[in-house]
């Protein structure tokens, strides 16, 4: 929860799913390279929801909600 | 609260408030009506909020407020 | 959630359940229109909760509590 | 919120989620239609949350996940 | 979390905080006592918060914050 | 909160609600009792909300809810 | 979060909105005069939400929702 | 958060406790697993809580609380 | 928490973060400006988090999280 | 929820588990007098959550959480 | 809400209440200044509640309740 | 959640944020590791919050909030 030292910004706050087979950190990179697609400037994130889908009673993967916050250029 | 099986999206979820002066569902319907004018591929919504406008005594209209959630392709 | 133009009022919110066998939207009405006995210049609510009660494995009534504003005149 | 006068019951809480492509409404009927096949004397229930399922930019269907409370005989 | 069976009502909510030296439910009594004076048919209560005064390193009191729930007839 | 050190079992959680006109730990401990006739292997509790029915301006009974946990064996 | 001294007393909480356009603190404030004209003995209020309104990019007036509470004498 | 396809089915949830010493992700799994030996048809879950338990200043496991949705055939 | 009057409008949400090393005021009014540069028609906004940063024992700026509210043309 | 008429005060707030096998009171009690062998001049408490241990199907004991103030002298 | 650059810190979370008669800055501001006679390194800060005192109908003074991060050096 | 067997201890809950740049247990066992300099008998932990640092579309690190119990001896 610390803030930055990067004060003259004004953040934008974007809300992402991710997901992954393999671990929920895995899911959290996904939603993120996905986003730098379009977004430059992702500076933090924080999960907001963790969830996920069980098929033949295994996990078959975790899907992550993330608030991203951005700076504003 | 069920997970969908297109395991390999990533979601973007938005925020919007429709409103109806019918019901809650109208209010719903219009504003995935409205936002699919900018956005293809939302698969689904949740509740934030219900809330509404008094006049005269009477309901004048519902205002719901959605996190909608679509597919970055 | 938007705001209202009418900035120089102070609002005081009441909390009330209604109920209806027939719909939410009903049970919200009822509410409001049996307050109105008592409060004028309401301008707008807030659903807090919807509950209900089951007989006969049927829902046989909604039960809404609302928050409701109005002007202090 | 108001609770009952049968206050010699225990009650034992179930959480559901029902469907319709009708009506919030619909999507809470269904839900303790369902249950109602293993569960006897289900008494009320709270709305926990409203969701849905978006095709083609409409409302396909409602869910509605429910807690429903029944007494243990 | 039960419904009552009257289901014609509309409720009016009011939150109060009683206190007690003695114990959580003499706090609780002492509101509902005294909100008596000047509300008749209370029908439920519940409970939002409790809290309570050290002094001496003793409790000295409880403090309980209730929403109370009665007809509007 | 601690976490006990049976650290092989799974846990279920149940949700209960139990009644007393004494006092808030006595509606505790009938919920305790009554689910114990059909869940062998209660570990614990948790307090969800605590709630009352009041006739003639006194508190006739208290309803507290509920989470139960019980190891699978 | 302290609690006060005065043991004896039942409070009743109100929940209000005041507006400003200068500040939060002066929205409080307006809303703590009106009230005093229909309400003595208020001791204690507690910000529940901050909101505003915003006209031409600028932010018009703020508005803040508080519980306040008062002495039942 | 993506709501599924099966939009004919009433879900039930279930809330479970599942604990691994290695990591966040094998206690779901170990949760699920266990589950799955008196539940069909489990479709999704959302991890509630994640704890554990701490001996000799290291972490020794990880409790994760799950509500586990799977469907009434 | 009052409703607008514009009751055919969609609004769209958007998560803001503003900061400055004045006032809580100063932090919601930089985030407004800042977002004004590509976004019409901000209408509300409401605050979600208060926080900031503190250096040799002083506050060194407010960072606010704002939800603004903007009508889809 | 009251505040104090000590305004002078810094408080610093704790935050303790109590436990009794007799109440929730006598959990709060424990856990004041059990922190008072190091921390003076507390002044007020918070419950957070009200839990316990089950055993035989009887509650064995109550585990109360609390915040806890006290003034920075 | 970003989180600092600082990674290799752990922090640790103190929670305080700060109070003045001016302004809800110079409240948390006087929580900080007091602090720091003991805490060195307090890098962020977190609103938690903001409350308040009345006397004669004028808001006497500003209480928030603050969490306060520093470093573990 | 489930309560340990050790009735007679007094909790004490602290606040910690811990990173690291691999995973998420890893964040939790660094902030137990560095807390056990100061702190014996630390017994559990749970997880408040989770977020993290984003640096060239990468994640980072990871940071993790706990709320950890001790026994006071």
């Amino acid at each position: 929860m610390p803030t930055t030292h990067d004060t003259d910004h004004t953040y934008k706050i974007l809300e992402l799913v991710g997901s992954s087979d393999k671990s929920i950190e895995a899911a959290i990179e996904n939603a993120v390279t996905r986003a730098s697609k379009t977004i430059r400037e992702m500076k933090w994130f924080e999960v907001v929801q963790t969830r996920g889908h069980i098929e033949d009673n295994k996990v078959r993967h975790y899907q992550v909600t993330l608030r991203v916050g951005f700076t504003l250029e």
